[in-house]
């Protein structure tokens, strides 16, 4: 497969030429769709350095999501919100990042860590959010108590301005000018000839009023993947969550969830806005439920009298559900089952908030990690069942699908079962991936380089599938799935949806649709014309 | 698929009531093998409890691995060993038990856990040692501090007796009577049968030279997975290998690592005089390194201080090897391919030592987590490297076979690819189940047992390979792997090596072996016969 590269020249000046190209009758407009890098899209939508300006590069770690941007160098979130909320811009520099630093690296121009890869949770959350973010930059001293790091010679205390490329994953001292992007003509009108000839369709993973309307505006057509447990982590839900986590029975849980309800209802209700006459495909629960609780010692005294239990039933629930592997560990769809009153609650939060849309898109209600079809019908009877409560006490109805997550390898292996209870398939590359190399991301750091220099992978596995292996399982799992159920819908929802090879082979699949990050969503338009026209040649 | 059940008899009076009518001409031998319901052969084998004898039950958790003892309870492993050591019969409690307990599950007479399932650390461990365990007992409240347990009303102080059935899964308070195992002559008239019609070799998963000579009484006819990491284990060992561990570079590791060889040398060397004539599979090391480094406060400085590095060092290094999923971290091949010294000094342990012993079975050296073709020629490279270094310098040559695991969806799937560098697989199932189904065995217990309850699993699929899943995988890899390679031996070596009804799977499948504890051996004889008399029929 060939990739047009647009070796020397500026993404602006190539883009420029093959639309006036095209324009001029000297090639079609297709093959100026071919000749643009999608890769080279991301610097017309994010800021870029200045190429003028001087730059003091101390480290250099992943390029996990791009853009430039400076400022204060912070060592934990807490410190991010508070000085952005007092104007500063503000660089979050952590070891690596959890879900509890969520409202730091929202509230900070872009994120460093020392550990994790490409689809760290920094690397993961920021190209959600739009933010730049190096990774793994390993040779970063990170004193977090002293709130400084020790890189080379130099030692940075917490204020000192640093800038990051998350393009090229360079750190650098001080403030380095930027060049902020701008929409030109030449990329309307190329976008406009790459989607009259893609076949696949483009949706975002998204689940922020923000990163839906950012998707909106990059052209994204629905949401392939609406990630209900980043809702949880609001400093307001938190409680509840943890409330509903440490209870000791199903009523203590169910009184929580209830609690948690209206703020769920609400959020879909406001997606749903956004995205009207769109798709939306909204995931229940997916992570364990220990990523909820506080892990700090100080934290857990506080939590622990918020919650209203003692230090000692939180410290024992703490560890009762401490996993040696959370990735294989309790969560998915085996929350469901072990806690049916969570999916209830989330299910009636959809379906309470269709409703209360005037034009709300038919919602696809999607199950995480399930292996067997026995899993998905018993959850499919508890959405169901829920649905039926929810129209009967509304006296309206809605249409809503249900269908699962395919990320299992099990599950690809089953799908002519899973088909039988599922209306659409999303692929869930980032944990196929996992499972079926056997691989975690957030640990492959210390040996997936070597890995990639040695040739073992021609790329980084979790940045472009791995067609041998987790591609073989999407084409048995596209295949019998749809041999059980024709015209099932077919989708990816792993990071590879807005990687241009990965695209590729997706449109070769024949699935229906890939989704990615808001900030992809361009890169992914041009990269499914183009896999759409080298497919037909 | 029929199971002959027992029903209420016990297994002594079915089993001399089937060699009797056999005798006799009332039934054929083929039927007395198959009346004989192999899981009841474990009382042959085992301790039992008087059934005459009263017993006062506390608890109950998992039947992890057979056989009946009583002892004084202790909390921790040093205890276990020296109280073993002064002629106490102790039974080791313990939440968990990890690699560092070994020594105290060997000293003791049987093993309790508050947590883990059926394939925890510490059921897995005393299954292959043939010692009793009962795991994952959730109601004992073990205070590791203050040396006591909590049950029910109950408060057991270190040093009182307890006796645990590890075929039932009860605890029970003092000392109950326990009857002893007979090797009586119906059993070896009836496994003599069943070794006339088995297909299916069977071989047993053993390293230290007690369990290699339990395995060869028992029947086994080779080694089919000898996990050389136990071995570093050993309190004299462990030291040099946190020195290759903590080591700056290739140079320091390289040193430790020649220190480590004469006692792996001579590990083999024992078992090939054990194993004379038979063959014996070696895995290279396997897990991620830091299982070889201390957690506890205490033990980091003394262990710094003996590796002749500062503590601050030994932190750092902890840190940088810390894992949020050890089970899909930097371990198996992945150490070779980064680590290469290492599989090379073992690899120089296996040649020195076949040289070493006079009637050596041709040594199988077998390469753990293999996800890719690249993966294993890279590292079979280094073997034979190896090899031929080791013959150059003794003057003489062995034969020997480099052969993989195939524990990984990925390697099950590329097996055509993987086939024209092995000369064997080895099924390690219990890796394989963990990823094709995304579930941690060591967190499982959480959710397991109701998706049992469910129907969701109609066994647990560590014990009991999940045919539609797991199964699929070894026959895809089974079918690519001899089309690429006829001639492929292919085997088992995970858990369900000993299980009946994988192996009935096994026979189907048309594998040449399977792998089992050494007290597993008779019952795998048996149900390996039994499968090969039902695929006649």
């Amino acid at each position: 497969m060939l990739q047009t590269r647009s070796g020397k020249r500026t993404g602006k000046a190539a883009l420029r030429i093959a639309v006036d190209m095209a324009e001029e009758g000297l090639i079609t407009r297709d093959e100026a769709v071919l000749r643009i890098d999608p890769a080279a899209l991301d610097q017309f939508l994010h800021p870029t350095l200045d190429p003028k300006a001087d730059r003091k590069v101390i480290a250099k770690g992943l390029p996990a999501s791009p853009g430039a941007a400076g400022g204060k160098a912070v060592f934990d979130a807490d410190t991010a919100e508070k000085w952005a909320a007092a104007g500063e811009k503000v660089i979050l520099v952590r070891t690596e990042t959890s879900p509890e630093d969520i409202h730091g690296m929202h509230a900070a121009q872009g994120i460093v860590t020392a550990r994790g890869g490409m689809t760290s949770h920094a690397a993961v959350v920021a190209r959600g959010m739009g933010r730049p973010c190096v990774s793994g930059a390993g040779m970063l001293a990170i004193d977090h108590k002293a709130r400084r790091m020790r890189v080379g010679g130099h030692v940075i205390e917490e204020g000192e301005i640093i800038t990051i490329d998350g393009a090229s994953g360079e750190v650098m001292l001080g403030a380095v000018p930027t060049v902020q992007p701008e929409l030109v003509g030449d990329f309307g009108t190329l976008m406009a000839w790459a989607d009259s000839v893609r076949r696949l369709r483009v949706r975002a993973n998204a689940e922020t009023p923000l990163d839906c309307r950012t998707a909106r505006e990059f052209g994204a057509e629905g949401i392939g993947l609406c990630r209900t447990e980043h809702m949880f982590f609001d400093s307001e839900r938190i409680m509840n969550v943890r409330r509903m986590i440490v209870a000791e029975d199903e009523a203590g849980r169910r009184a929580a969830l209830a609690d948690l309800l209206p703020a769920q209802r609400g959020d879909f209700a406001e997606i749903f806005r956004i995205m009207a006459g769109l798709p939306v495909t909204i995931r229940l629960l997916d992570p364990p439920l220990h990523e909820f609780l506080p892990q700090a010692e100080q934290d857990i005294a506080e939590v622990a009298a918020a919650a209203g239990v003692t230090i000692d039933m939180l410290r024992r629930r703490i560890s009762e559900l401490h996993e040696f592997n959370p990735m294989l560990g309790h969560r998915g769809c085996r929350l469901g089952i072990t806690y049916p009153e969570i999916y209830e609650m989330q299910a009636r939060a959809i379906f309470e908030a269709a409703l209360e849309v005037a034009e709300a898109p038919i919602p696809e209600v999607m199950v995480p990690l399930v292996a067997t079809r026995a899993e998905l019908a018993i959850i499919r009877a508890l959405i169901e069942r829920t649905a039926e409560a929810v129209f009967a006490e509304k006296g309206r109805r809605v249409d809503y699908q249900v269908g699962t997550m395919i990320e299992l390898p099990r599950a690809a292996l089953a799908a002519g079962a899973i088909a039988q209870e599922a209306e659409f398939f999303s692929f869930g590359t980032n944990d196929l991936t996992q499972t079926a190399l056997g691989v975690s991301r957030d640990d492959a750091g210390r040996f997936l380089t070597q890995y990639v220099e040695k040739g073992i992978f021609p790329r980084d596995p979790f940045v472009s599938i791995d067609v041998e292996g987790v591609g073989e399982l999407i084409s048995i799992a596209a295949e019998r799935g749809r041999a059980a159920r024709p015209g099932l819908k077919l989708g990816i929802c792993g990071e590879h949806g807005g990687d241009p090879a990965s695209i590729a082979f997706c449109e070769a699949a024949g699935l229906d649709y890939v989704s990615c990050s808001p900030y992809r969503v361009p890169v992914a338009r041009l990269a499914a014309a183009q896999a759409a026209l080298r497919n037909a040649a």
